[in-house]
């Protein structure tokens, strides 16, 4: 591989002058920029980013990190993320917290002595003390700050469209599933469902769960024992809707005419269920673009119209819901 | 933050000493160095990574190259790259070929700017030409290859073990989806299955198929109606299986009965699938494990006790296959 002294040899100037050159820094002469190009592109040489980093103080390097990108909804939105940078000629180091702050709080450490100029941040707590006094811009995603910039989707609006759309379609005893209480989109979510289900008079039962696969698990097994007559489960996300519906058909029931289901998130896999999980979707790869974008933008301290954007969510219908008719 | 300059007048020391330690270099006094550890906690002091790859020429940095974070075969073995690169100290940075060679080069070309120390790499082309002539490890994990230290489930028992677990409870026409050509993996166990399928004399149709969730769709819309007759499914990934399995339910197949179906990799929400999904499990998170213990071995030019692990598969009994009576 072409090291920097090749280029400097081949241009017949110093490598000081190369790395004037390759930095966009202090004056060089045209006839003397083109000639040291020339010897790049002849030589095919890639200047190393680390040593770049060093002497610009600036690395190529974005810090990510996720709950656990095992749960299905980060992949997605990882990959917004990512597809973004790639195309601004950025990379992504990902960390998983697993929702333990002192994993967050190591995992920020390392960010820093990779020199990231930047970190997309879609843990779960509420706290933001890890992020205050970096030395470069945070974006928060699927997660909500007044303190730093955030992405996020609306939440509110999801957990009422749920309960709405249950209602219309004739449950009357319903579960709501809490996610983890110290998760403010899935509290928004929870907030919304009740919200509207009081609105309506309806009498419901509230459940708590964390976001987590087994605990979806052990929460579908005991809720039927627990409140027989349910015929409406509101799910915190896909996964523990996925874990009611299957231990709903395990016991006998008729899905949706005995119980009807809907999930939150539509992660890939809720459409090949069976019968296909009625959801509330959440963009999460454009969720994933936009926190790129705005990271990007704060980087280069361009104005930012809008410091905090929340991206609408909409019900999916599928076939854990009954169909409503058109006039009612 | 504390700086090496800190670190230095804290106690009493030039910045070169504080180097010479943190670098464990040439000699220092066993006082000097007590001291300069002791500033070190005192002040809280965490070297710049970048500053120190570019001293030691290494950084922390190992590149992992997926096909796609999306597929839910990968996260689970990112995980396991990643606990155990976390616990020894390294760190990931993760990039998504897409299966497109091109990506893969320029990815193998970011990581060698930030001056990795190893690569990681789980994509699926059998060319191995971009990873030639580095000037540090890799490691080929899902993949097979002879050149290099790898990591891989044995996908010719899997194959196997497919074909005789669902002959053995007496499926008699069976569809056998081939994964994609140019991932050997793959290639192993269509071959395991059907040399297994012929062992035994039976007749069987080749269905051609991606690993991608779109083409499993199609391949299950028109699977029943070019063959209605099938009564077994030998599926390429549990994707393609769950695509499948959707798909007879809603044109009124009942599952074991009328069609058994494997599925292979035992993602996570095979067993949430209803019914859940019988399938050939891959140890993922183990097989991430395994590559990052083999890559750190390399690095550390340790002695490698095997080259190319091949880790084993295990048929996962759930309902889409019948029970086998026991005497059989």
């Amino acid at each position: 591989m072409a090291t920097i002294r090749d280029v400097a040899k081949e241009a017949g100037v110093s490598v000081a002058t190369v790395s004037r050159v390759l930095n966009d820094k202090g004056y060089i002469h045209e006839d003397t920029r083109k000639l040291v190009n020339e010897a790049i592109q002849k030589l095919n040489y890639k200047p190393n980013e680390v040593a770049r980093s060093l002497y610009k103080k600036k690395s190529r390097l974005i810090g990510l990190l996720l709950p656990d990108i095992r749960n299905p909804f980060f992949p997605e939105l990882a990959r917004g993320v990512e597809d973004e940078m790639q195309e601004q000629g950025l990379h992504l180091i990902i960390g998983n917290a697993d929702e333990k702050p002192e994993k967050e709080v190591e995992y920020i450490q390392t960010f820093k002595q990779n020199n990231v100029i930047g970190i997309i941040s879609a843990t779960n707590h509420a706290d933001t003390t890890p992020y205050e006094n970096l030395s470069f811009p945070v974006v928060f995603l699927d997660r909500t700050t007044n303190s730093h910039p955030s992405v996020y989707a609306d939440g509110l609006d999801g957990g009422r469209k749920a309960a709405q759309e249950i209602i219309k379609r004739g449950s009357k005893r319903i579960a709501v599933l809490r996610g983890p209480n110290s998760v403010r989109t899935a509290q928004d979510r929870f907030k919304g469902a009740i919200e509207e289900l009081c609105h309506a008079n309806m009498d419901f039962h509230v459940i708590s769960s964390s976001f987590s696969f087994s605990d979806a698990e052990k929460v579908a097994e005991t809720l039927f024992e627990k409140y027989p007559d349910i015929d409406g489960v509101i799910a915190s996300n896909d996964l523990s809707a996925a874990a009611i519906l299957h231990e709903a058909l395990r016991v006998g029931k008729s899905i949706p005419d005995d119980l009807q289901i809907i999930g939150y998130d539509d992660i890939p896999l809720s459409k090949l269920l069976f019968p296909p999980l009625s959801t509330i979707r959440q963009p999460a790869y454009d969720m994933g673009r936009e926190a790129a974008k705005l990271l990007i933008k704060t980087i280069k301290n361009e104005p930012l119209p809008e410091k905090n954007i929340k991206l609408p969510v909409t019900f999916i219908e599928r076939q854990t819901t009954r169909k409503v008719e058109k006039n009612d």
